[in-house]
């Protein structure tokens, strides 16, 4: 992965680290269970972000290096992972 | 909330708040992308069990509290928030 | 269901059922890939904009009724039913 | 997209046209909520299964060769609308 993308990444997952933090002091304080959902929602959200950011990154770099080899075997085995992680992301 | 259903939560959060400075470590160490992706997936996923124990809970507690007032607005509005936000949880 | 919900679900399948047609055009006729995913993804939300005038239906009607019905049992079981659902609807 | 891809995706689009219709009827027919919920999460998945055979094509076909010309303004364009469609397809 590109260090600006790692970087970025880490920054998130430091502030979702938080949000999860926060999370848990909501259900301790007895927060409504409907603002305790939204925030959830919330989190999902930005871990999606960071699926997405590594993603592009990897469809950037990772599979266009595949691409760009002559190795056949090697493109197949990159399409095939990049469609089972993306089926597995999708639910 | 009911408390089992508030420590349940709590303990989750726990595992997932470890999960996610997981995740900043994989990225720190140049784990590879899709192994980074299927994780991230893993990570939403376990939120997505924290929020479904919530709504649980919601719908079987706030929701039929709700549902047993014979306050018609009180109703509406618990419905309306119950829908708004599944729709936001969707995405 | 209320009547006013089943005609609009009704018209809204009507149009999806079009859409449903139109895409097998469009593959037919050799449309860019990209153009068929964004177009799949739009028949999708029109099914999900289904799904959520169905639920807020039934919350508002079936789940209102069940919890205002003395009968615990039928209580639990509406609860459990639309959480089944929802949990299989969010994949 | 390969013959064989687009005879695929046809024939699922002609089943999941069916789906829609029998939808439509099991509205007009009053069955229970949870019954049509269930349909529609069913036609949502049959969906999501042509997305992914579109997608499967494109990251073999269009994406690798793009990958393989020497434009790197073309693969960018290939990269930048792949993420693109994917951001949109995961709501």
């Amino acid at each position: 992965m590109q260090e600006t993308t790692k970087n970025s990444c880490i920054r998130r997952l430091e502030r979702i680290e938080g949000q999860v933090r926060g999370l848990a002091r909501m259900i301790e304080d007895g927060r409504y269970c409907i603002d305790i959902v939204t925030q959830v929602t919330a989190v999902r959200a930005a871990l999606r972000r960071v699926e997405q950011e590594v993603l592009r990154d990897h469809i950037g770099h990772c599979v266009r290096e595949a691409m760009e080899s002559e190795d056949s075997r090697k493109q197949d085995r990159t399409i095939q992972e990049l469609m089972d992680v993306l089926v597995r992301s999708q639910s």
